[in-house]
Parts: structure tokens; C-alpha cells; sequence
């Protein structure tokens, strides 16, 4: 399928006017009309709850969106946590889920009132001793084990990873966990990354109402919520086959009417905790062309770079890109686009088919909505750019202002060499 | 060979007394000794300069004490710029060496008196735009094409590489750049990174020296340096050789008798732009175990993640591990060394073979003097360590403090949401 930027030239170069390239830009209509999309394809569970992934676009305006349409945050850091209060996000309305847990981070969901994702067996102890009283519903984060393959295709290896816990480890955490006082109970776990497939959702869901279902059955624990995480990905290339968020959330109804309503558990929520799914497609990062150079291929080189979206250096992942202006002229010329930073591996597209492209030309790189500036470093001294919420009514607003050099050296402040500038 | 940190258990804990761990500590002794010696390999040649390349550990600290040991300052961006002045390295104490250049960067260099190294053809013009006049002085940076092979093993692949300029374009460069009154030359190029033969530097100046003599025959240029750029290794395995200086500085000596000296171009200067080379072995993360789990393998976790270091989860690089006071103790234990970040790429080592891990244990990771620090970022929200520099006294001091939740947001200072903290 074509790919069509959501942002005209004449409106990139409106903002550039005032927020210089390069920036990250969002879109409110598309991000408002997904996560619709989500809500109603998961409409038939009545506790159904999606938690924004909030380390894939961590901005307090994207956050407050989400939160108007309904959505959660899904926490995994101190920071994160502070992010989600900023917007009045706290409660229930927040999912902790993270790993090698510090006190203080823990400490800090406890006191919001977070739903809390243990990690590990060890962690009951680890909270226990953090806390007066155990808070009355804890998340337990499942590690099946083995590789995780739906239709004979590999998806993941679980047994790789460092999330979570085996079963029998959480049987005897809930165990514990009801002689602390635990009255509710959640289950969670994040199987593969980024799937295109309809199939992942259900398939994911379909193990863990199983074992919701044995959980329950060896420990009598009620099972109050089921957390599907993240997992569904994106079409980053034209030509990738995309979710169908409708069709996902039917199948997981399906898996749900068969296995959790005849166990007598048709009272349980369904979570989610997506991020890419909610915000990839519905950020574009705008960059203007600096050079060309033609030695033993072409290139074109923009004042975005690697500091602004990291996903092309660390993965070779691909991210569409339209030259503003130029979305319907033949794509005859091939160009490697790269940033400036002294890495080789700085190249937003290799041997990529682009239209001629001039000095001065304003480039759309799609689907940087997730993972793009929330990945963003500062190697080389580059600045992370600004983010722009391209509103409803047309109109822009600056959600966050680019790294200034002062930004960048404000740690060295216990430093007689402080740099002027 | 057996690594053996710099840093004793009792050292380690005195410092986290004061800055809570995870940081950076560097070796003062050791940089100054080895920045002595690679002056001593090269001191057959009268104009010999190391620019330290600053993106490696663009910290003011440690290149005060390398500009102490007479190094210069490899910068390729304004921040660098800013750093490299603010210890008092300027004019030709700096080489700028960058791509896809900013103005605001190259007019920066300019001002401070840089020597100016052009990525390509088309940036003469650029450069002459900018300025009133030219530099004296202006280097040139090549790019062979095809592969690089030493004894029939690939290097790198520079037809891939997007920096540089063909011969025949760098010979039309020098003429224009002649007509525009430049009177001095030189030569740079970067072929392979992290190279661990000693024939990298002695096959590259071979290439480099010949290139010169073309260059002077076809345009009576006066060639003044030969910028052998980086790419010389460390040892970050055990068992990997590893580089010789001594040898290296030999291995180019030769080859500049051959070549440069018949040719009646025994002036020549030769620098060098080394980063990994100068600090990577004097730099140790420093980092405590919070959290030990046992699923389908044993974990233990740190309170460091990729945002202190990437390496590993970027590129899959080793970084050898001790654990401290644990030097000699028998490795009869296989761990995954994990971060705290959500991706489970944010592994320090897999089933690494250690000690008997408990937890409040104290690990060095070793060889993060360059392109440690200097590649982190925020990702989930995670806030970068604190550098500290360990004097040749035994004295330590705060090079760079850690990053606050009040940093992170800096950048939302434009927002109503700002995060309390």
C-alpha cells in the first residue's frame, strides 16, 4: 500500500518557520481515531483498559491525548511514573511493568496507587519489605519458557528473555501473596515484538486465559485482569501486510468466549499495553536536505541524524520516506539518505528509490511516532530535536523544544570547564 | 590474556560512598601512559599530533588530561567545538572533521582556527560561502571505494562508507582550492573500525602516502599532514591480541621512508585521531547488583542498563566483566548480566561465566572509557550515570555528575505538563 504522509509541504514549512527542522511531528486525528479503533474492537470485554506503552512516545501532550480517549499509562521507570502524574494519570489508570526493579521506582508506583507488574518471584519479597500493607491487587508478568510459534513460525524465544517467571513460579508467589493480603490478582506477558500478524493477540491471549484458568484452578486466587502488553506492530514498509485491529480484537473475544466464560471467569478484564500500534504511524520526523554528495553511490544527507531516530542505526529498520512536494513524481533516482553523525551506520535508507532531490527539499521519514525521539541520544554531541502536535483543526503546537547546547552540557555544571554558549 | 580492573573493591565502595553507583571512573595514570606511548611510536616524526577523538569521551576533564599530554581535539560537531574551547584547545590544536555539515558547525571551526577536513568536493563551495577567506590550510578526506583487505582478509567495505571524496575529486578540490589561495594540504581517511592487527595503520599510511605523492605530482600541492584518522583497537575479549604501539608506530615509519622520503616529502606531518585507542581501557561502569532471578536461566541485575552503555545491546559487543573482590575466585557460576530497560537487548553479557553473584555486589565493566558515556541515552526514561575521574594520587573527583529526573524534562520547559520532581 502507498504511503501517504499525513503532513503537507506547505504545512512542514509553516512550522519549520517557527520550530526549525528537524522535528518530530504527530497526529492528533490519526492517533484519536486508532485508539477508537482499539477501544471498539475490544468493546465486548467490559473491563477492557488499554495502557499506553509510555516509553515509546514519553511526551505529556501524546499522554494527555490517550488519557482523553480513555487510555492508561504504562509505566516502567521512576520518570515514567512522574510523566503519567504530570498529566493527572495515577491510580489505576496506571500499569507498572518493569524489570531489575530499583526501591525507589517501586516505591514511587506503590504511592501512586499503580497496578504493579512483579517482574520476578523474588519481587514479593522485594515489595513486601517496601511497603506497610500489600497493596489489594498485584500483576504477576508470565515467562512461558521455550520458543513461541503460531503456525509453525517462530515468533520469539521466551526462554531467551529476562522477563518474568515460569508458571510454578507464580503459583507460589500467589500463594504468598494471598498470605500478605493479596485479594486480586493480574496476569501479564509480552511474547514477541512488533508482529504484523492477526494471529499474535489471540494466540498470546489463548495461553494465558489457559492459564488464568489453572492459576485460578490451583490456588483459587481470582483472576481480576488479563494483560496482553504490547506486540502489535506496524507496516513500516508499503508493501508489509498490517494489523487489523478489528480482526484482533474479535479473535481474541473468540479465544476468550471458549475458554475463560465456560470456566465460570467471564468477569475478567482484558488489558493491553500498546505502543507502537498507537503512535508509530502518527509520527513523521521532519528533516531538511543539507548536501548531496556522489562518490561511489549517491547520497543525500539531512540535518536530522541518528540522535533523532536511532531505529535505522540499531536495527537496519526501515522507515518510509517521502520527499514533501514530490509524493507523486517517479521514484528514478537512488540514494543513500544519511544523517551527520561520524557513524557509518547513520543512514535513514540504503540504495533507497527516491525522486530527484534538491538542497533545500523537505523529507518526510514516516512512522516515527514510537521509538523515534523517546530513543533519541546525544553521540557525537547532536541535539535531540523538537516534537510538534499537529492538532485536529490544522493548527501546531510545540509539545517539546529541541536540546539547546546548554541541554546538552548541563550535567558537567559540577565542572570548572563548563562550556559559554 | 587476564583482565584486571584499575579499581579495587575498597575504591569502588569509598566512591559510591559520595556518588552512588552506577558511574564511569577512568584511570588517570593509565590514559597519561598510554597517550605517552603512542607519542613515543610516532616520535620519529617531527610533526606527530594525536587529536583525540572527542566523541569517544566528550568529557572537559579528560581531555584537559590529554591536552596535558599534548593532544589535540578531534571534533565533528559544534558541541565538540564548545568542549574542545572550553579547555583551552583551539586554532590548530582542533581538527574538524564531520559530514553532512552544518554551517553553524563549520563556521564555528572556522572561527576557532580549525583545521577544516572537507567530507566532499561539493563542501569547498560550501566552506567558501561561509567565510571572508580561506584558511591556509584546508585537509581533504579520502575514500578509496571498493574494499579494504589486509592479507587478503576484508577490513571494512569503503565503497559502502559515506564519507570522503574519490582521487580524482580530491585532485579537483586541491586545484580549486588553490585558485581560492589555500597554500596547505592534508589527507585524511577512516577505512576500519577497531582494529586489532598492527598492519591497519602501516597498510592505511601506505595507501595515504602514495595517494600524497599522486596528489602532489598532479597539482603541485603542498601536502603538510597525513591525518591517519582512527580505527586502531582495543583488547575488549580476554583472549583477543592486542595492538602494539610500538609496533604500529614502527610499521608507519617504514613505510613513510619508503614513500614519503624518496619523494622529497619528509616534511610531512602525520596525525592521528584516535579515541577507542586512547581510553577505552582506562574506563570501567561501576555498578551493583539489585536484583538475582532464576527462570530458564540465571540473571543477575544491575543497577546500570544500556543507557550508561550500549555497546552491548547495539551491537552485541563483549565488555569483560569482575565482579570486585571476587578477582580470584573460581568462574563456576553462567549468568545473563541484565539492565533494568524494557528490551531485552539490555544485556551486559549472556551466559557469561562469573563467580558466585550476590546480590549488593559491586561489578566493574571493563573497556567503557570511549564510546561509553558518550552513546548513552534516555530510553525509558532511564537517566545517564555520573563520570569520575581516579587521579594518579589515588584521589578521586566528579567529572560529571548523574543525570536528575529534572534534566530528563528539561526539554518540556514549554509545556503546561511539566513533571514535578
Amino acid at each position: 500500500m502507498k504511503k501517504t504522509p499525513f503532513i503537507t509541504l506547505e504545512k512542514a514549512r509553516e512550522i519549520a518557520e517557527k520550530i526549525p527542522t528537524p522535528y518530530h511531528v504527530y497526529d492528533e486525528a490519526g492517533i484519536r481515531a486508532n485508539a477508537r479503533a482499539l477501544k471498539a474492537a475490544f468493546a465486548w470485554n467490559q473491563g477492557f483498559r488499554e495502557y499506553f506503552a509510555v516509553k515509546a512516545t514519553p511526551n505529556p501532550h501524546i499522554l494527555q491525548v490517550l488519557k482523553e480517549e480513555g487510555c492508561g499509562c504504562d509505566c516502567s521507570s521512576y520518570t515514567e511514573l512522574l510523566l503519567a502524574e504530570a498529566v493527572g494519570v495515577t491510580g489505576h489508570d496506571v500499569m507498572f511493568s518493569s524489570n531489575v526493579t530499583p526501591e525507589l521506582d517501586m516505591k514511587k508506583a506503590y504511592d501512586m496507587g499503580a497496578y504493579i507488574n512483579l517482574d520476578d518471584a523474588t519481587h514479593v519479597d522485594f515489595l513486601e519489605k517496601l511497603v506497610d500493607q500489600m497493596p489489594e491487587t498485584v500483576c504477576l508478568r508470565y515467562n512461558p519458557g521455550g520458543s513461541f510459534t503460531i503456525s509453525n513460525t517462530i515468533m520469539d524465544m521466551p526462554r531467551d528473555a529476562k522477563y518474568g517467571m515460569t508458571e510454578d513460579q507464580m503459583a507460589g508467589a500467589i500463594a504468598r501473596l494471598q498470605k500478605l493480603g493479596v485479594k486480586h490478582f493480574g496476569i501479564h506477558a509480552f511474547l514477541a515484538s512488533n508482529t504484523t500478524t492477526n494471529e499474535y493477540y489471540p494466540e498470546l491471549a489463548s495461553n494465558l486465559f489457559r492459564l488464568a484458568v489453572r492459576l485460578r484452578n490451583a490456588t483459587g486466587a481470582h483472576i481480576s485482569f488479563v494483560n496482553l502488553s504490547g506486540g502489535i506492530g506496524v507496516d513500516y514498509r508499503p508493501e508489509q501486510p498490517c494489523c487489523n485491529i478489528a480482526i484482533i480484537g474479535e479473535g481474541v473475544r473468540q479465544r476468550y468466549e471458549q475458554i475463560m466464560v465456560p470456566n465460570g471467569m467471564g468477569d475478567v478484564a482484558i488489558f493491553t499495553e500498546l505502543g507502537r500500534f498507537m503512535l508509530a504511524p502518527y509520527g513523521h520526523l521532519i528533516a531538511t536536505v543539507l548536501h548531496q554528495k556522489h562518490i561511489y553511490r549517491e547520497y543525500v544527507g539531512l540535518d536530522a541524524c541518528a540522535a533523532d531516530l536511532m531505529r535505522p542505526a540499531m536495527y537496519g529498520a526501515y522507515h518510509h520516506i517521502t520527499v514533501l512536494g514530490k509524493e507523486d513524481a517517479i521514484l528514478d533516482h537512488v540514494y543513500d539518505v544519511t544523517g551527520g553523525l561520524c557513524e557509518n551506520n547513520d543512514k535513514f535508507a540504503i540504495e533507497r528509490s527516491l525522486p530527484e532531490v534538491q538542497i533545500g527539499d523537505i523529507v518526510a521519514i514516516h512512522d516515527t511516532g514510537a521509538h523515534g525521539h523517546s530513543m533519541g541520544y546525544n553521540y557525537n554531541g547532536k541535539l535531540r530535536s523538537a516534537e510538534v502536535l499537529l492538532k485536529e483543526d490544522g493548527s501546531f503546537q510545540l509539545i517539546r523544544r529541541a536540546e539547546t547546547p546548554a541541554d546538552y552540557f548541563a550535567t558537567l555544571d559540577c565542572t570548572p570547564f563548563m562550556p559559554k554558549c
